[in-house]
C-alpha cells in the first residue's frame, strides 16, 4: 500500500460524484415532469453498469487479449481474478483499478441517458444500457487502454477519456435521439430551467473531473499534477470563450452558459489532459468552447439535428474536437509516453493523423454497433419502447 | 505523520457530510413547514454533539476501563490527553482519532432526529441528545469499539458501527416516536416529496459512506480497500433489488425507493464491510433491501408502528440483518481479525451466536436507557414536550 | 512526489468548492430575480480571476521582491518559472503551490461580490476584479505571505488568510456598497430565503475551509492537524454562541443563524488555526459569535451602513476579531513559527500590538485602493454603473 492508492480512493469517490451530477445537471434544464426520470435513470446505472461491469464488464475489457478487441471470457464474476495482487504496470492492487475503472463504466451511460429520459420505457433502458455496455463500451475500454488494445497499438493517445467515454457517450445520445420518434419538443417556455441546480450539476461535474483527468495518471506524479492544471486552465478559458461568444453573437451572457462553456472545456481536455503545456490547455478550452458553441446554436439547426440536452453537441463534438487536439498539442517534454510530438511541437502529421483514425474508429464503430442494438430492441418491443405517460411507470 | 493521517482526513470530512446529508435527505420527504426544522436540529448536533464528545464523550469512551461499559472520568475535558501521542494500537495521532470519532458522534443523534423534529421543542433536543449522549453513546462506542468493552471481550464484531449507530439510532427513533404523542399522520398530498433533494442527501450520503466503512480500518490497507468494494457493491445490489420488489410489489419504481434501497444496503454492509466479501456483500446488500422493504411496507402497518421517516425501517432493520449478517458471511481470508469464520465460511454458528447477542443487548440497553430518559425528561417539562406551532420556536 | 502533494491535491479541491458555496449560500438571502446573477459572478471569477493568476499574480506575488509590496514582474505569463521545482521552502513542487494559491484568488473577489450583484453592470465587474486584483490582492498576498513580505517581517501572524483574504473581502465589500448609489433595501416579505440551499452553501464552505485552513499548512503535519481540529471547534462553538444570542435578545433561533454564526466560527478562527491550542479556538468562536452579532444586529443600524448580506458583518468583523486574538492566544507550544507567544501565553503586548498594525494597515490599505479603483471606473462610464433591468444583460 502507498499513498497512490489513498490518491486513487479519492479520484474513485470524485469520479462516482460525476453521476448524480450529470442527472443534476440535466435536470436544471428540463420541465419539472421529466425531473425525476434522469434523476432515477442515471441513479440506476450505479446498480445496472456497475455490477454488470463487476460480473462482466472488467474481466472482458481487461484481462487477456482477443484481436485487439476485446479479453478473454476466462475470468467472469472476477472468477480466478486475484483482488489483491497488483494489476499489470500500475503499481496498484487490482481492487482499485477495478473499482475506478467501475465509475466510468457507470458514468458513461449517465452522460447519454438525458437524450431519452422520459422518452422511453425503463425496461428499454435496462436492456440497452446492458447491451451497449457489452457491445460497445467494454470493447472499446479494451481497444483504447488495454496495452495490447489495437487503437492502443496504433499509438491513439486518450489520456482520460476522449474516446472511450465522450465521443462514445455524445454518439451514442445523438443515435438514440434520431432512431427513437417523438423527439423532445420543449420551447422555452415549458423549461422551466433552475440555475441553482444547473450550476450545482456543474459543481459536481467540475469536482469530479479533477478525479476523472487527474486520476487516470493512476498515481501521482508530475503528469498527474499537469492534469490537474490543465483540466483547470481549460476549463476557466473555455468559460471566458463561452460568455465572450454568447455576449457577440447573442447578445446576452446567461448562467447556463457560463456552465456549458466551463463542461466543454473539460471535456475537450480530456484526451489530451497529461499529454499538453499550460497554454496548450488554454487553447484547447478555447477551440472547444467555439466549436461546441457553434453546433449547439447553428449547425445543429441546419442539420435539424434533435440534440435537446446538447449531449452530442458538448460531449460529442468537444470530445473529437479534443482528441484531434492531442494530435496538434501533445508533447514529449509534458509526458515521455508520447512517441511523436503533435504537429505544433515539430513531430508532423503522424500523430495527428492516429488521432483522426481513432475518432473516426469511434464514431463509426458506435454509430452502427448502437444503431444494430436499437432495431433489435424496437423489434422486440414491437415498436413499443416509447412511453406516453410519465406516471405509468415512475411516481 | 504518515499517509494513514491523509485519508483519515479525507475519511474526517466525509464521514462530516453525512450530518447534513442525512437531514437533506429527510428534509425531501416531508411538509414545507417542517423542512427548516430538520436541518436546524441536524445543523445543531455539530455544536450539541460535537463540543459534548471533546470534553466527555472521547475521555469516557476511549480512555480507561470500567466494568467492560465505560473509560474513567480522569480525562474529561481532555486534561492530561497528549494529542500529539499515538493512540493505543491504531498508529494514529489522538488527535485523528478524536476527531473521526467525533463526526460519529454527531451523526448518529442525527440520524434519529428526523423522528421527532417539529414535534418537540428545541430544548427538549438539547436535554435529550445531551442525555442520550452520555447514557448510551458513549457508553455503546466503549461496548463495542474499545478493546476492553465487554461485547468485543466476547467477539462480536462490528467493523464501522452497525450497533453502536445503526441499530441505536433506529431503535432511539423507535422510542421516540412511540412515547411522545402527536405521531406524524401526513398523507400524501400534504408531501410535496422533492426528487432533487432526495437524491441529493442520498449522494451526500453515500460518498460520506466512504468515510464512514473504509476509515473505519482507520488505516490504508486491504481491508480498507475491501471495505471501499465491499461498501460500493452492497449498495449497488440493495439498489437493484429494491426497484425490483417495487416492479412487484408495488407496479411502479420510484426516485425515493432507488434511493431507500441503495442506503439500506449501505446500512446493511456497514458492520461486515471489512470482514466479508465481495460476494457476501452482494448479498448482504439484497437480503438489507428485502428485510426493510418488508417492514416499511408490511410489517410496520400491522405493528401500527409510527416510523414515518423509515428510521427505524432503515437503520434499525437493516442494522440488525446487517450484524447478525457478520456471522454468516465473516471470513479470515478477509481479514484476519476474524477468530471464527461466519456459518457459511465453516466456522460454525459461534460467531453468528455472537452477533445475535450483541444485536440484542444493543435493543435492550438502548431501549431501556432511551425509555428513562425519555420519562425523566417529560416529567421535567411536565408534559410540555411537543410543540404546537413551529413558529413559536423557529422561523 | 510524496503524500503531501496528496493532501494539497484534496486541500485545493476543497477550497474550489468554497467559490460555488458562498455563492449558494448568498443566493439563499436574496430574491428570485438576484438568484442567477450572484451564481454568475461568483462563477464568473473561475475564469477571470483564475487565469488573471496564472498570467499575473502568482509571479508578481511569490516571486521576487520589491520593497516588501510586491513581487517582481519578470515571470509573467510564468516565463522562466519551472512548474516541476520544488517552491521555495515549502517542499511542494511549484505547480502544486500555484493553484493551490489560485483558488485563494479565486475565491476572495466571490466573497465580496455578493454585494453589488445585480446593481451593478458585469463590466463593471470585470473591470473592477481585474484592477482590484493587480493593486490590492496581489500586493496583499505578497506582504502577509511571501518570507519578504513587510507585515511577513514584522511578525504579523496570519495561518490562512484572516487579513488577505476576509478582512480584504470584508472591507471591499463595504466600500463597495457605499460608494455605490441604490443600495440593497430589500425588506423581509421580498425576500424569499430559501433554507436548503442556505445549509447547502454552509456545507460546502464548511468543507471547504478544511482544505483553506488545514491545506494552509502546505504539508500534513502535527499543525495540519491542529488547524483541522480547530478549524471544527471553532465552527461549533460559534454555532452554540449564535443560537443561545438568538435565543437570548431576539427569543428565537434560525437556520440562517445557525450557518452565519457556524462561519462566523470559521473566519474568526483562519489567522490563528494553526497558533492557537483546542481551548483557545473554542473561546475564539465564541468571541467572533459576539462580535458579529452585535454588529449585524446593532452596530450596522446604528452606523447606518448598507451591508445587506453581512459581508462585512461576517468574514470583516470575525476576520478582525480572529485576527486580534491570534495576538492572544498564539502560542508555541502548538507552533515553533510562534516567535513571541500571544498576550494571553505569557508574551505580553508584543504580538498583540504587531497583530493590530497588521489589521489596520490591511483596513486603510484596501479602502484608500479600492475607492481609488471605483472612482476611476466611475468616471469611465460616465457614472453608468448600475443597471436598472436585470434582463439586459442577463437571461
Amino acid at each position: 500500500m502507498n499513498m497512490n492508492v489513498v490518491f486513487m480512493i479519492l479520484s474513485t469517490i470524485l469520479v462516482w460524484i460525476m453521476v448524480p451530477g450529470i442527472a443534476i445537471f440535466y435536470s436544471g434544464f428540463v420541465p419539472r415532469r421529466d425531473v425525476t426520470r434522469i434523476l432515477f435513470d442515471s441513479f440506476l446505472m450505479f446498480g445496472l453498469a456497475g455490477l454488470l461491469w463487476i460480473a462482466i464488464g472488467f474481466p472482458i475489457s481487461f484481462e487477456g487479449n482477443n484481436f485487439g478487441i476485446i479479453g478473454n471470457f476466462k475470468h467472469l464474476f472476477l472468477s480466478g481474478i486475484d483482488l489483491s495482487s497488483t494489476y499489470g504496470s500500475t503499481g496498484l492492487p487490482t481492487s482499485v483499478y477495478l473499482i475506478f475503472q467501475m465509475m466510468f463504466a457507470i458514468l458513461t451511460p449517465a452522460l447519454f441517458l438525458g437524450a431519452v429520459a422520459s422518452r422511453v420505457r425503463i425496461r428499454f433502458i435496462i436492456l440497452f444500457v446492458t447491451l451497449w455496455s457489452i457491445f460497445i463500451y467494454y470493447p472499446m475500454a479494451h481497444i483504447v487502454w488495454s496495452t495490447n488494445g489495437f487503437l492502443a497499438q496504433l499509438g491513439v493517445l486518450d489520456f482520460a477519456g476522449g474516446t472511450v467515454i465522450h465521443i462514445n457517450a455524445g454518439i451514442t445520445a445523438m443515435i438514440l435521439a434520431i432512431t427513437l420518434r417523438d423527439p423532445y419538443k420543449y420551447n422555452n417556455e415549458q423549461v422551466n430551467g433552475n440555475p441553482l441546480w444547473i450550476l450545482m450539476g456543474t459543481i459536481l461535474l467540475w469536482v469530479g473531473w479533477y478525479g476523472f483527468n487527474a486520476g487516470s495518471a493512476l498515481n501521482i506524479s508530475a503528469q498527474t499534477l499537469n492534469a490537474f492544471l490543465t483540466t483547470t486552465i481549460a476549463a476557466c478559458s473555455a468559460l471566458m470563450a463561452w460568455i465572450a461568444l454568447e455576449k457577440i453573437f447573442k447578445g446576452k451572457v446567461t448562467i447556463s452558459g457560463i456552465c456549458t462553456g466551463s463542461i466543454c472545456g473539460l471535456v475537450g481536455v480530456t484526451p489530451g489532459t497529461g499529454y499538453v503545456t499550460i497554454f496548450g490547455s488554454f487553447l484547447i478550452g478555447i477551440i472547444s468552447a467555439i466549436s461546441s458553441f457553434y453546433f449547439m446554436n447553428y449547425l445543429k439547426y441546419k442539420l435539424h439535428l434533435n440534440d435537446y440536452l446538447d449531449i452530442f453537441g458538448c460531449h460529442g463534438v468537444s470530445g473529437i474536437v479534443g482528441s484531434i487536439c492531442v494530435g496538434l498539442f501533445a508533447t514529449k517534454t509534458v509526458n515521455h509516453n508520447v512517441v511523436t510530438n503533435g504537429l505544433f511541437y515539430g513531430g508532423g502529421f503522424k500523430l495527428l493523423g492516429v488521432q483522426v483514425i481513432g475518432v473516426i474508429f469511434t464514431i463509426i464503430f458506435v454509430s452502427i454497433i448502437s444503431i444494430i442494438i436499437i432495431m433489435g430492441l424496437k423489434k422486440l418491443f414491437k415498436n413499443q419502447v416509447g412511453i406516453k405517460q410519465l406516471s405509468l411507470e415512475l411516481a
